[in-house]
């Protein structure tokens, strides 16, 4: 345990600012205090009187009593995955995607009732008895797994992030899109993950060696299908079972699906029902009609499989702003397809100066890391960044240099900065700075 | 990335067993594979036929389409807290208990939906905007706390294992009573805990030196009351407002409920209302008629805050058997209320020989840690337990120590080794040994 800081011996240093616009050294809450209470006037702390320790609560209502499978408090109702545009309500069956509130979630995992969803043709209705695996093609033993079967292997646990290629898509456009944290970078969700290596199930099945890719097709009425390099099997790639504990949920998956950590969101084939091993790319209509990404110079790239690294404030932003001056924790989110976070910095002056924000524990590969920073605002307008490190000494770049890199045509693999200007009254909205 | 062995050279010593009944080396796991097709003869893993892929899947039904808050499969129905007993659905505003269904989950994340639940007199229906928390007694400054203020403070997120001093409590019963993981051990549940360290809010309030303690009340109609050294304060406890990304669910305490680590689970108060800091303990009926412990001299310890460590097998457990002899991997979980678990051993033969487990990380402090062991049943009566050690080195002790130690009056803070018996039709039994 990091043993707190005094409050008594706070120093002025650490009420120095480390950047401009009034952020403070991570320290102040690494140490687990540090403020003042002279320094932290919060609307809704006040004086308390003897009196006020409140009388006994009567319950409102007595039910629900005892849930087999509880839910959240009703007056959380507002926390949802969303929008649920009306072309959804119309096709409820057909693609679309409802997008995690990011912005009013903490920690690392994402509940998984708010886990984003995407569906390239709905969700399909799966009984586990009917469902089976198969691993074919370039072997030496076809193999065919009941859900049954499966969950008799040896399993492994991790926690990673899935990503829809398509998250921040909207910072491709020329002028800032009206959005919040939700709708604009809310493809992106982390949960605890287990399954059986994939790398198990090769090794039984005995692949050839001219397999050099293989193609996973998930049993949905659009049969998702995609090529991937048998490389990433041997390595991390894994056959999910269970999301947080449980069985995976419809939305993702359910009862299996192929978890390619750091890879994006669509190659994680969900309701997986193949696995066929061959000696290239299929180039199936998700990797030639979607998914590939168009370059400035007309021509498209395919099989960008991994993420770069990104971040974003979610506390404050848009919705969730600020209620008059004073110390605040600046909170958010990074992760990175190929690896470990290594530094989140944060800016409060639209990029001129940066301050190093602190790292919530456990930080681990192509998972979704917090971080958190505080921040003295004085009342007046600013812009609040985050720019994330990966541990391969990747930098999250800024979006002139994504869109000078790339063209403006590419909205996918968007991993640039995200700006957020604060205005006076502590409002904060999207902008490009 | 660990290397993943090459099952081409798998030799003879990682099939050798490691300890009685077939226990082999956990490295057969960790290494991803080890698993020769021809020792893996899992019923449901057939070889497949090409003709065995299979066509698009229909949809049985296209609903429920996109949901703000999506649930699980209506296939995994079975899995739920409880009992839900007769008395409680009578009482659905008293007190009671549903457990954890432990034997049906994977890795260290309980899903808030399965979180175990004690009620001492039911769930309060508390609208934040109505709640308080004030923090007032020996301190200079009482304070008192909207829920929209207390957002505002710095954060912490932690991983840590909340349990019941009741749990396991069955094995203190005479003879071995009938059960499964869930209702022996179901009172244990972990997860990210995200709120204010109550030491920055101490800190605000200004303790005075005499304040050795502190009370904590819950705003349910029992009015909860606890005596908590101030130690624990400074120390790890935090007011909990996030649970598993997401806010606290009403039945673990929304909107917010007294994190202490590793302490039993009724001193973690829920529905969270006044901190009183006082000179010594204030002997409330939660430490006096309930959850003291009473010793074989028929006197009652009092204040035993921390649980010790403790373990059980999951996976295989009663009513999750095995289906014909064969290689399994044994799954369970882990945890100490003094820090993290170093060791976890496994006997297939009644604790006559012990075998080392695999860990999966992360391993934390006071958080569930997940173990796994390779093991050839060769389909006759087995004896499996469990044995962690923590790193204090304090070994989980035998029934038989527990109760000579203690006397077998006490049923609280009963962590002793759990034994399931396996017939030779692969079902288990809870039993003595």
């Amino acid at each position: 345990m990091t043993k707190r800081k005094d409050l008594t011996k706070l120093s002025d240093d650490d009420l120095t600012p480390v950047a401009g616009g009034g952020l403070l050294h991570r320290r102040l809450f690494l140490t687990g205090s540090g403020l003042a209470a002279a320094a932290f006037a919060v609307p809704g702390r006040v004086r308390a009187e003897a009196l006020e320790v409140p009388d006994t609560m009567t319950m409102v209502s007595p039910e629900p009593g005892f849930q087999g499978y509880g839910q959240p408090s009703s007056y959380e109702a507002g926390v949802a995955r969303g929008p649920i545009a009306e072309k959804n309500a119309l096709y409820i069956a057909g693609p679309g995607a409802v997008r995690s509130p990011i912005h009013a979630l903490e920690g690392m995992v994402t509940p998984n009732g708010l886990h984003f969803e995407i569906t390239h043709n709905g969700i399909p209705d799966i009984n586990p008895d009917d469902h089976k695996l198969i691993i074919h093609g370039l072997v030496d033993r076809p193999l065919s797994f009941s859900v049954e079967a499966l969950s008799r292997y040896p399993m492994v646990s991790r926690f990673y992030f899935v990503e829809c290629a398509g998250n921040s898509g909207a910072l491709a456009a020329p002028v800032a899109v009206r959005g919040n944290a939700q709708t604009l970078h809310g493809l992106v969700s982390c949960a605890e993950w287990t399954g059986v290596p994939l790398a198990v199930l090769l090794q039984e099945a005995g692949v050839k060696k001219e397999a050099k890719w293989f193609l996973a097709e998930g049993a949905d009425p659009s049969s998702v299908t995609r090529s991937l390099p048998s490389e990433k099997a041997w390595d991390d790639a894994m056959i999910a079972l269970y999301q947080n504990g449980e069985r995976i949920r419809p939305s993702n998956g359910y009862p299996m699906r192929l978890l390619v950590p750091g890879f994006q969101g669509n190659t994680n084939v969900k309701w997986l029902r193949q696995i066929k091993l061959v000696d290239k790319p299929q180039q199936t209509r998700y990797e030639t009609s979607r998914y590939s990404l168009l370059m400035k110079d007309g021509r498209a790239a395919q099989f960008k499989f991994p993420l770069d690294a990104k971040s974003v404030i979610v506390r404050p932003s848009p919705g969730v702003g600020m209620h008059g001056p004073g110390l605040y924790e600046i909170s958010g989110i990074a992760w990175s397809g190929r690896g470990t976070v290594k530094k989140v910095e944060v800016s409060a002056d639209g990029g001129q100066s940066w301050g190093e924000a602190a790292l919530s524990g456990p930080v681990l590969p192509k998972a979704v890391t917090r971080f958190r920073m505080p921040w003295r605002w004085d009342g007046s307008p600013a812009v609040l960044q985050s720019r994330v490190t990966d541990e391969t000494g990747y930098v999250q770049p800024t979006r002139e240099k994504l869109i000078g890199d790339r063209g403006g045509k590419n909205f996918y693999h968007c991993n640039c900065i995200t700006s957020w200007a604060v205005d006076a009254e502590g409002g904060l909205s999207h902008v490009y700075a």
